[in-house]
Parts: C-alpha cells; structure tokens; sequence
C-alpha cells in the first residue's frame, strides 16, 4: 500500500502475517452483531441469549465441518497458546511426553513440567517419524508434533507420525496395558496453507488459532478425539462441557469460523500465490546475496508457501529490521516473542545454524493482501538495506561466504546455500 | 426501546445486565483499530508492533490507575473464571481456604480441590467478618469473598475482612510462621457500581471483568499486590511477565480500560439512577404482590443498586420468563450458568430459600440504557403475566402468603417478605 507524508517511506509493506493478521473486514462483519444487537450471555433462559446460543454453536458447527470433526469434540479457547495447554492436561502425573525440539515455545514449556523426550530435527527442521517411534517410552501418554513450524516453514510429516502412534496404541492394546498414547498437533501456523482435516492428519489432538487465519486474537480450539480424556485448566460455570469455563466469547468465536471458512474457500487460490510471491523474494535476494542462508526445507511442498527465513550471515538483524521498518517495511526476527526479548531462537538453534548467522536473520511471511508490488518494493528496500549493512561493517563477499559456509554444505537453491540442504 | 412487527412485542425491556452487558459503542470505537490499522502482534520488533504494545500497556496502566494499582501487578486474562482460578494457583499443595457459600461458581469450583472451609452467609446474604476469621485455619492461604454477589446483590464487608486477614498475617509474622495468607476479592458484578480501589479495599487479589462494565467477553484481570507469588495457568511465550502465556488481546484489553474507565466516570451519576429505577420496579412488585419475596440486603447501601431479586412462591420461574420473553421483558432466573441447566441455585440454598420460593425466582439487572419507560412497562408485564400464572393455578393470596412465610419472618419493605429481613 502506498503511504503519504514528508518522510514517509513510498509504500508500507507487512510481511509479517505469521506473528499476526489484520481481522478479515468479513470476519469483522460477522463479529459485530455478537458486541451489540446480540450482545446476550448464551447461557441465559429468553430468546434472543438463544440467538447468541445458536450463532455461538452455528460457529462451533463450522469450525468443526471444516475440520472435518464432530462439533462436541471441539473444546473453544482463549488462543492456541490456551489450547495447546490444555491438549498437555490429558497427562496423568507420570505420563511421559515426546516433542521436537523445534516446538512452538507453548508446547515446549507445557513439555517441560513432565518427563518428556525431545526428538531432535534435520537442518530443514523435518522430524524423522522413526526418531518419534524410538523416543515413545511405555510411559508416554502424548506425542506433541506441530503441522507446520512457524520460524522456519517445515511441514511436518504428522500422517506418518499419527502411523507410528497407532502402532504403539496397538501393541499397548494387545498386551493389555492401558495407559493412553495421543498424538496432538499444534497447526496454528498451517491452518492458512495446509488442510486441517483431523480424520486425513489422523491425530488425537489439534490445536488451531484464529489470530493467524484473520480472525481475532485469543480465540482458538483443540480439538480432541471422542476416547481422549480432558481436563479443565479454568474451572467455573461448566461451559465447553466443563472443558473450559467462562461466559463465552460469541463474537470472537463467530470470527473464528468465518476466517477459517475463509481460509479453507480461499486456500486453492491463495497457496499458489503466496508460493509464487515468496519465491520471486527468494531468487530475487538469493541473486543479489549469493552467501545468503536460506532455512528450512528446500521442496514446496515441505514448507508453508508464504514464508521465507534468510540469514545474512554476520550482520544484526534488528539492525537491518529498523532501517527496513524505516523504509515501510515490516518483517520479523525469527519468532515474535523470542525477537522481543532479543533472545537467540531455540528453532534455528535446533537446526544447527551458528550464531554469526542465525543473528542476521529475517523471517518474512506473505499474506492474503500482499501484492507483487509489495514484494518487489521489499526486495529492492531489503537489498539496499543489506547492502549498505555489509558496507558499513567492511565486510567482503569471501568472508560472507565463508561465514556462510562455516556450517552448510553448497547445496544450492536460485544459487544460494540453504539449511535444508545440510546432510 | 420500542420495536415493530405485527406480533411484536410493544418494547423490548432486557433487565438481565448482571449475565452480559453490550459493548458500549465507546468502547467499541476505541476497539475498532487493533482489528485493522494497528492489528500487530505487539512482540514484533517494528515500530508498528510497538504502537500495538504501547496500546496494550497504555490499557494497562489506565486499568492500573483506576484501580489504584501499579500496572506491574495487573495480569491480563480472557475473563474473570480465568482470573480467579489465577488467584487459586497461588495456593501451595497443602494450602487451606476460606470462601464464603454464595461465591460465583469459579471461585467454589477453583476451591473444591483445596482443603476448605466454607463460611454460612446470613439471610441477606452478607458474611460476617467473625465467621471468617474462626475459618481460618494455620494452614489457611487464601480467602476468597467477593465484593458484591451477582444473584441476590449483596455487597460483602471485604475491608473488615480485610483487617482480619491482615491481623492473621501479623500474628504470622510475630510467630515467625511464613505461610502467607492473602485476601482475595472477584469484584466482577460491583465494578460497575462500587469503588474497586485496592488499596481502600486492602485486599491482596482482585478480579475484574470487562463483559460486566460494557466491554467485550472473556477479558479480565486478576490484580496481584506486589508480596503475592502468582504461578501461570498457561504457559508459553511468557506473555504477562510469564503469568499467562498467549498472543494478547491488544482490542479487547483496549475496550476494557475504556470500559472501565466509562463506568468509573459515570458512577456518580449512574448508581443513584439504578438505584431509583430499581426500587421503583421493587416498590411496585411490592405493592401488588404482597406476597412476594425479595431477597439480599434491605439496606440500599448493602446491595447493588441496579439488580432485584423476586421470589413468587408456588410459581415456576420458567414460565415467568418464557411468558415476559414474549412480552419483549428479559429477565433471569438466578445466575445465567445456573439457570440455563436448571439447576436449583446454591445462592438461594445458602441463604435459605425454601425450594417452592426459590424456584419462581427472577433476578432482574437494571444498566446504562435503561429508562423509567422500560421500567414500567417491565412491571406492567411482570405484574400480568405473574397474575395470569397465579389465577392459571388457581392460587389464593392466603397459599401463596403462606409459602413465603414458610421460612421467613414478616419484616418488611414496602409491604413486601424479605429475606434479609430473616433473623
């Protein structure tokens, strides 16, 4: 969008989406009549509260169809971050739990308070379904894989994973032992690009936001299947089945099933684009900087289509995020929360990327308004940027290179080394 | 507010404010940009995303302000359940505590799984501050008595509960035992009408809901004085200095300090003229149907002034409800959580309600837009469809005076059986 003012950047261009997303203007249509006209407590006797009742379980309905899933096995939350606890609550005291180490930092610090084993990544991120299989224990009572890493990109093979689940779920069976094994993903970041459909992911579990989907924030839902067993976080006046008490949010929930409405309609359209506009990004800067590190799989169809995470290696990215925000471009630091408090990523940790290059990292994510102009505008602010950057430190191409190299192989994509690549 | 239509009712009255209040158009207004223009995540490291986090806190420390609080100790939530089961998880494994019998739902269902003890309320509803200092136990942690109760309008002696929490924690420390012990009060349904200055209430934790004051659902906060150790509910990304993981709610939190900061503004202004509308529909119900009962303080100064609480004996409350919804008059019948599973209330048990008075209870809540018209025309409706019952049932004012007698005494207030009146 181009922007006015003296000192006003030409343009102002978001490419943020996955730290959040504008509300769809018809996410917002469909909200405003549940703050005002029904603005009614759902739980109260007269008819218009059971107008809200039935807008608020119309929209539970939705959320559930799209998911392929039965409405009462929909569990409305305050967020994914929400969800995603209390996806952990099916634990019993000793039950064990295995995650990857790339995990969103919700599932992780869930994780963290149980006996847990943390499956290690490849360098594109990818999870090994045999390393999930070797890691369950006779104590594991969930596995906690995500559809799709939100730093980086990487789907996760999770049909493959839920294979591995069932087995285990059978072998317990057949000897007799009861102890529960589910399989929870958190597809929060995927939900835009990838089907949810529980009965085609084969999960347990599923955790889905509407924040990243254009619908409001701190609105989200697990999912979980008929035989899980869950256990309230917040307990009260029995709402969500007793799963989640708390007068309802009509409003954020109606939302919440009008942007994944949204989203499902749209994503046939909407992927290939998102694909084809972060592509252009990537060879565009992967021909300007042929020692940038690009991380995260190779393949399309092994990453989110509108994310690209590029390191430049040596440099400071919160540098070149303020002259780029200078210049009406907004992009990310690895993860929102960990670039807030300047912390290195655990994920590009994880996949193995040395310090000197994780710390020149931007993690760029196209959205739904996101147009070519934009993209070419970006990529010609994100080259001066860059540019000028390597000046001013005094740095060659040969030392970029090497810093580059330190820890990747020349595995090549539009000319550029990636992590994926890494053997 | 008058309506159309050929079977439509003449007005549509609803005086069920105390369930869910509309969003005041103010607040809505000053919603409206965290949606779209300023919609980022406030962790994002550009200057935009700090506009959303400058917001937030700016939300914050208004919150704070009109609290008389510093906005370090308030911790944002999706709504008061989630807020007081909060203030639990301050309890440690052992810890004991005290409520009172007519609590909301979420502070009994948060203290069903702690040692307890749970202190009787007298006839209108009041605790007495001697009641709990005797329940406090060596191991006690946490009292939890709300501020005004939301079924029968009772506001609660917290400041001289607050002296004696303060007096038990003084004793502690002289005998060198370090186990704290923190008074905690849900002022959700009084914010409206009271002061919900913390510091003149002494209490240590309070929670506070944006849907009651005319915000948005499923915002709150819990505030914590700066001594008290909070342990999060939903972790993650560390949101809320660590005390509740998750994206936040940059809109709702927005609305809920200028919800809050409307309704602190507004109650000089706005308590007299609940209070003058409420009795009004009290003194006319009084009048007409002697035999009714009222329950929860006589005292205007002891109750909420917009809410009343009618028993008509040997009546159904269901009916009345279902007969005022056709007549445009909504109206609750004890709490919304209660009354929607038709569940008899805890309120009314606790304060001895016999079974044939409680159930042809209404709890009427008067708010902001009401008008004298609405009043009475709501009391025309009420007084015919209650009439129209007691003729269908072919009762005599001697059966119905004696039900209410059953259990209660004969002080009166405009010619009308109250139960807190009972001695």
């Amino acid at each position: 969008m181009p922007v006015g003012g003296p000192n006003a950047p030409q343009r102002e261009v978001y490419l943020d989406f996955a730290a959040a997303t504008p509300v769809d203007r018809r996410v917002l249509a469909a909200m405003q009549p549940y703050w005002s006209a029904c603005f009614y407590n759902p739980s109260a006797p007269y008819a218009p509260a059971r107008g809200a009742r039935d807008a608020y379980e119309r929209a539970r309905s939705s959320l559930a169809r799209l998911i392929g899933a039965r409405p009462d096995c929909v569990v409305l939350t305050a967020g994914a971050t929400e969800a995603n606890n209390l996806a952990f609550a099916t634990l019993s005291e000793d039950g064990h739990v295995v995650v990857d180490a790339i995990e969103h930092e919700s599932v992780l610090a869930c994780a963290a308070s149980h006996p847990r084993k943390t499956v290690l990544v490849a360098p594109d991120g990818r999870v090994d379904p045999e390393d999930i299989r070797r890691a369950i224990r006779p104590k594991t009572e969930l596995v906690s894989v995500e559809l799709a890493n939100g730093e980086i990109g990487t789907i996760q093979p999770v049909r493959q994973i839920a294979c591995i689940v069932a087995q285990e779920r059978a072998r317990r069976l057949a000897a007799g032992q009861d102890r529960p094994i589910w399989l929870h993903t958190d597809a929060s970041q995927a939900a835009g690009a990838l089907s949810v459909e529980v009965s085609s992911l084969n999960c347990d579990l599923m955790t889905l936001s509407a924040a990243k989907i254009y619908g409001p924030k701190q609105v989200g839902l697990l999912w979980a299947a008929d035989d899980v067993r869950l256990r309230p976080l917040i307990v009260g006046g029995g709402q969500e089945s007793g799963l989640r008490s708390g007068t309802e949010n009509v409003a954020g929930v109606v939302g919440f099933a009008q942007a994944l409405e949204l989203a499902t309609r749209m994503r046939a359209e909407e992927v290939p684009e998102l694909r084809r506009l972060r592509n252009l990004l990537q060879r565009r800067l992967a021909e300007e900087f042929p020692w940038a590190v690009f991380s995260g799989p190779r393949q399309d169809k092994l990453r989110l289509p509108g994310l690209l995470h590029v390191s430049f290696p040596l440099l400071d990215a919160r540098r070149l995020v303020i002259s780029l925000e200078r210049r009406g471009v907004y992009v990310g630091t690895g993860s929102a929360c960990a670039a807030s408090r300047m912390r290195s990523s655990h994920v590009l940790d994880a996949i193995g990327v040395p310090r000197q290059v994780a710390q020149g990292s931007l993690r760029i994510t196209i959205g739904r308004p996101t147009t070519e102009e934009d993209i070419r505008y970006a990529a010609d602010q994100i080259s001066e940027v860059v540019s000028g950057e390597v000046r001013r430190c005094g740095l060659t191409d040969r030392q970029l290179t090497e810093a580059g190299r330190a820890s990747y192989n020349d595995a090549v994509l539009g000319g550029s080394r990636q992590t994926g690549g890494l053997l």
